[in-house]
């Protein structure tokens, strides 16, 4: 069978990661060495840049400029989260049939893998010969059918650095700011809250409390924690996720003005941590405040783990592999075959299967009191994050010997 | 004239930086150097500390721990905020004497500095030869009588490479985040805020405005800077200080609860980006989010300015030969000396001058717009930071010439 001739498109959706660009750049160093794909195009801000026909020649960037894509954040072609209608899709496809365009790569979430599936499945009923394939990437790490997603380890290792430095701030001067609530992304699956468990490296470390979406966060049940951990340290950090929901299933914080509700309906979620600051504060009279990272944490090139970055190139890869070799209708997924040591490989799974589902932080890696991990999670996760935390120093704290010769003491 | 002979007390108070524990091992290092200072103690949360005689043996602590401790963020000994009473100032004379402490370093900023200096006058008063000196720290940079204090180059380096990152993020996904407002640390004064002026690396690039507690925030003119930018790019990223006014005086948000006071007064500031995020939404119907970094920004290891790390351990060390020498009541300060290259020294001026007193930033750092910085600023802050970001790539964005076969395209 002779190689389908023509040329690349490829297009980044969903919140931007710190790695998604290093997945572009796989694609594109892929896509110059075959001889079938005859121009690399870029859609600029996803599938609303290819309606507006707004593209750029990938194939006019320096090699240099490519391979520092590997460490540049954000999405360099713009993201988009558009919600397409019928007449949306006719036109897609309408616009890669004049481009002469065969090979359609798109790197986002479940969104984006809908939107994937539905440009494969019209380009299949019009006799379009199209290859599609969908590029994972979502800190959120909830695609279903993966064993972890791009972007998440580099959140990951941002959260477990950036949560024990936070914690050892506390811990120093927790006799002033007593509470500390870190607010995490994750929408509604505790994957990113859970990973600054990783930030503990002794058994009273931050965090002292992890809540999960997939667990109710009940008040009372709540506040007996935080007084329980303050009278045993003296101080208290919790992490939290921005989509926490209460024992009646609502939004601890979540606004909605119509203007916070993206166009996939998705209500725009925050101020969970400013909420149970309140509640501790007026409710056991001890003092808390709120770190919330918030985009940073998702998008920090800062410290990107090396395994990520690495992944996220694979897997650019392995899409124009799979498209060159026949494949379309399907995303590139990452498959673990060893933790001693890790090694992970990539394979291939329908988007349909992947589209709009969700997959919540599973039940085995939530610990029985509902607010902490377990260490079969832990194990999960270690090894996604590139290497151990640098080490810091922890002084011995001998006591020098109390005099007598002052009154009282 | 023979050196004066007894232990050396070393305590951190106020917030927790990423080189206060810098300072902390230049002080230990240095103190081994010298016959005169015949044991080394720490403080357990600073004056609080010594009041309650929780001293530790700072001689206990290997070499390799004091070493690490430069790159260990926060405050290893405990941190406080503690206002004195009179009795206690003669308590914490009494355990001095009692201890055979001849030499008192405290690391801190203008709370601490007066609290050292009263603490010189006492022990004058009370002929009891005691040498204190008090060595510089704080994110807030705002010190008097200080080039800048060791602390802040390594926030501002941490907000730079993290706005770089987020206005990465919003530039990407604009088209859904339309404005995000990132509200930095600084209490009442811009030098935090006005860093993250660092992260542009281009003309267009964020943040787009950088609002300064010195120059009061006026609603109007603040929603026409915002839309504005708006209209130019499609998106906006702001910068607040934790402590900005309105046009009023008062704190565009802060907590009014009396448990949120601390024991010096000052009220915890917070909730500026919620509530210009909510005028934003509410006024100009456009989609606001925010980023709080929090106390991550201020005690972050992860991005630490090695020229702060340096001059931190040489503070510590000056620090201690000077009260060998015989000096007392007085704070090491930071001199520039020149800037291609940039040179810094220590030198000293007396802990009155520094206590409680506050440097704004300079009107000359203040762009006549308001809400921007100068090249003055600029030149200030850059030597500081410990070197250039790390380059990332930007596409030449090559358009594809638009074909005439897709109908309204």
């Amino acid at each position: 069978m002779a190689a389908l001739r023509g040329k690349l498109i490829v297009g980044q959706s969903g919140g931007p990661t710190a790695v998604i660009n290093a997945t572009l750049a796989g694609v594109i160093q892929e896509a110059l060495r075959h001889e079938a794909v005859t121009g690399i195009y870029g859609m600029r801000h996803g599938v609303e840049g290819l309606l507006r026909e707004e593209l750029i020649d990938l194939g006019a960037e320096s090699t240099e400029t490519i391979e520092l894509l590997k460490h540049t954040p954000s999405a360099a072609l713009g993201s988009c989260r558009h919600k397409l209608s019928d007449a949306d899709y006719e036109r897609l496809l309408q616009m890669l049939r004049a481009h002469g365009i065969r090979y359609f790569l798109y790197i986002g979430g479940n969104d984006s893998a809908d939107t994937a599936h539905r440009l494969a499945v019209l380009a299949a009923r019009k006799n379009y010969e199209l290859r599609v394939i969908g590029l994972p990437k979502t800190v959120d790490n909830d695609l279903v059918e993966m064993d972890h997603c791009p972007g998440h380890p580099s959140v990951a290792r941002w959260l477990a650095v950036s949560v024990r430095d936070a914690g050892l701030d506390t811990e120093a001067i927790g006799v002033v700011d007593t509470v500390k609530v870190i607010e995490t992304m994750g929408r509604d699956t505790g994957w990113i809250t859970a990973a600054t468990a990783l930030a503990r490296t002794h058994e009273d470390a931050a965090p002292h409390l992890i809540y999960l979406p997939e667990r109710p966060l009940r008040r009372e049940q709540f506040l007996g924690d935080v007084e329980r951990v303050f009278r045993r340290l003296g101080h208290v950090v919790v992490a939290v996720c921005e989509g926490q929901k209460d024992e009646r299933g609502a939004y601890l914080s979540a606004s909605t003005k119509s203007v916070d509700v993206d166009r996939f309906g998705h209500p725009q979620l925050g101020g969970v941590a400013a909420v149970l600051c309140d509640l501790i504060t007026t409710e056991l009279k001890i003092k808390a405040r709120f770190d919330k990272p918030g985009t940073i944490q998702r998008v920090s090139g800062a410290l990107r783990s090396s395994v990520d970055v690495e992944e996220a190139v694979q897997v650019g890869q392995a899409g124009v592999k799979h498209a060159v070799a026949g494949k379309s209708g399907q995303m590139v997924t990452i498959v673990r075959e060893g933790d001693h040591p890790y090694r992970c490989r990539t394979d291939l799974v329908s988007l349909e299967r992947v589209a709009n589902k969700v997959r919540p932080f599973p039940g085995e890696f939530i610990a029985p009191s509902g607010h902490d991990v377990t260490q079969a999670y832990l194990d999960y996760i270690r090894p996604l994050i590139g290497g151990e935390l640098p080490p810091y120093a922890r002084l011995r704290n001998v006591a020098v010997p109390k005099t007598t010769s002052v009154p009282g003491a």
